[in-house]
């Protein structure tokens, strides 16, 4: 019997309650396929390949995955062994450890876990909805919003994070435009928030990510938004190579540098950006591209390459923090809010 | 009879006194193609197609061009009307049209042709040895130093500009490393520069340009060097677009950024950077990439783009001008040293 709990329809994740399957964010924009999650390890073989990918929907597509898992009668013990394997599956995204250690803190029976994975799912729509809220009411009419990376519904199971409150500001009718940054290398900008403009209807600009600067130089953006993959005590947070670089290229220019992030983002064990890891990706993503195109190598195969798939903004650089909870200030998080968030 | 005034052979353009030929930029790292530029319509073509690129060499190979043309006898008329198509095949390099005016500022015959465009030749190989001395001289052993698009053999008559200083630093023996970083769209960086350190056997290592700044959060950058297509008169250069968002990163940072190019650089009717004009070229570039491989496309093709070849750096941001004629500092600059320059 189909359980209720494990129907859903994310942008990027459905499950008819015994069918889970993924759309191919590699292959977008040209086509739209979904592929079936017939077990974790394909979902786990998703993840890991990016055609899964955006921090909190990883997290719910796991746990999701996990509790299809159970309802088709397997063991505790293999559920235990099969969380633990989805729980390692992206080292960086501190959400998927987060939504697989709530599945993890009680009994793994079927029942349970499929109302688990439907409280994850809800909480993920409600706090995107609660950041697109307290991020849109921040943007006057006619801004020219900077976005980095994607992080709108592909990304998570509700309106996005930061892509969730441009959004928002787009359908409150503030007549905004977006620059959208390609996001080398793996081309999140250019291939997927392009594409999530265009069906959203919001007019957009694909620029290069060596372009943001010259654009700021001239006035031409109001705001940045960023999602954040891993947020520490102090307010540091990692996210996408090439944050850092905005942040600071937006300290430089006076622009305002929001990140927007659940509360599943922080990691209370990390004290500074310096604790959070960082991975490293493979070298040809840099040496070249992929899409739906196959893969391509512009560089010379024999020379080094460096292919962090993270940096660490430090709390300084940041204007505001805005979270599901509320949006915190420099003067909030210097004196320890973060802190005080763990439940 | 041949005219060994025509007779040369650089990294990138080559000629036996009746046969000019062109390495095809567009096919490296993964082929060694010779076009042959029968033409001034030819050399146009390749010029505005990048299959030959480089402010410095641009001017030499259309001078060549000349040359040759009005060694085969074509009437003083139609060099002149050569040499005005050839000198608009690149807008943003002032080098293409003062190499052009030197050609034409006397009588238009084959022998004063050749001699002219000989003189060219030699001073830039002489201009590239000046250059690179006085950038080699402020390298420490040990440093780690970035580098942006391509300003080396391929893209000179000589050692190059930036590269020139770099490659006589390694060449000295100071054990130094370079980053790369791609340069975006074009990827003259991930493409041409990753290809000439690899001949020049000079250690080095592939980033995007987004990766920057975190290296030089990270103190792992000690310097940088970069050319420049056109100086103006208070010491604000256009240059590669993401060489604006470098230097901004680098003040920040407190990393040394160092402009490396010739006084034909310098455009004296341009007061300021706002003077320069900026060429802006097709979307598809930003869209996707293009290769020995093709042209391939990742974005959506209803995505609006823009695609500044260039952008300007303010003078505030550097740290000194190392031209051929002697390095200068911001405060000579500040003082009118460039406007001095002119002959």
């Amino acid at each position: 019997m189909v359980n209720a709990h494990l129907v859903f329809s994310s942008m990027s994740v459905r499950c008819d309650g015994e069918h889970l399957s993924i759309l191919d964010q590699r292959k977008l924009p040209d086509a739209e396929d979904w592929l079936p999650a017939k077990t974790p390890q394909d979902m786990i073989s998703y993840i890991k390949s990016l055609a899964v990918r955006g921090a909190p929907i990883i997290g719910i597509a796991a746990a999701a995955s996990l509790a299809l898992y159970a309802a088709q009668g397997h063991s505790e013990a293999d559920v235990r062994k099969t969380a633990m394997e989805l729980r390692e599956a992206r080292p960086t995204a501190v959400n998927l450890m987060v939504c697989l250690d709530r599945m993890l803190a009680g009994a793994l029976d079927a029942a349970r876990l499929a109302a688990v994975f439907r409280e994850l799912y809800e909480e993920d729509v409600a706090m995107c909805n609660r950041m697109a809220s307290l991020g849109a009411a921040l943007v006057q009419p006619g801004e020219r919003i900077l976005t980095h990376c994607n992080t709108g519904s592909l990304a998570t199971a509700g309106v996005g994070t930061a892509i969730g409150a441009i959004a928002l500001a787009h359908r409150e009718g503030k007549n905004i435009s977006v620059w959208v940054d390609e996001t080398r290398p793996l081309l999140q900008g250019g291939r997927l928030t392009a594409w999530e403009m265009g069906k959203l209807g919001i007019p957009h600009t694909i620029i290069t990510d060596s372009m943001a600067a010259s654009l700021m130089g001239k006035g031409l953006v109001s705001r940045i938004f960023v999602g954040a993959d891993r947020i520490a005590l102090n307010g540091d947070f990692a996210n996408k190579i090439g944050t850092y670089s905005l942040a600071v290229i937006a300290k430089y220019h006076n622009v305002p540098f929001h990140v927007v992030a659940p509360v599943s983002t922080i990691d209370f064990t990390c004290k500074t950006g310096e604790d959070i890891p960082i991975e490293e990706r493979d070298h040809d993503e840099v040496r070249g591209a992929s899409g739906n195109f196959g893969k391509v190598i512009w560089s010379p195969k024999v020379s080094p390459v460096f292919n962090p798939a993270f940096d660490v903004t430090p709390f300084a650089l940041i204007t505001s923090w805005i979270l599901d909870t509320g949006i915190l200030s420099p003067a909030d998080v210097a004196s320890g809010a973060i802190a005080t968030l763990k439940k």
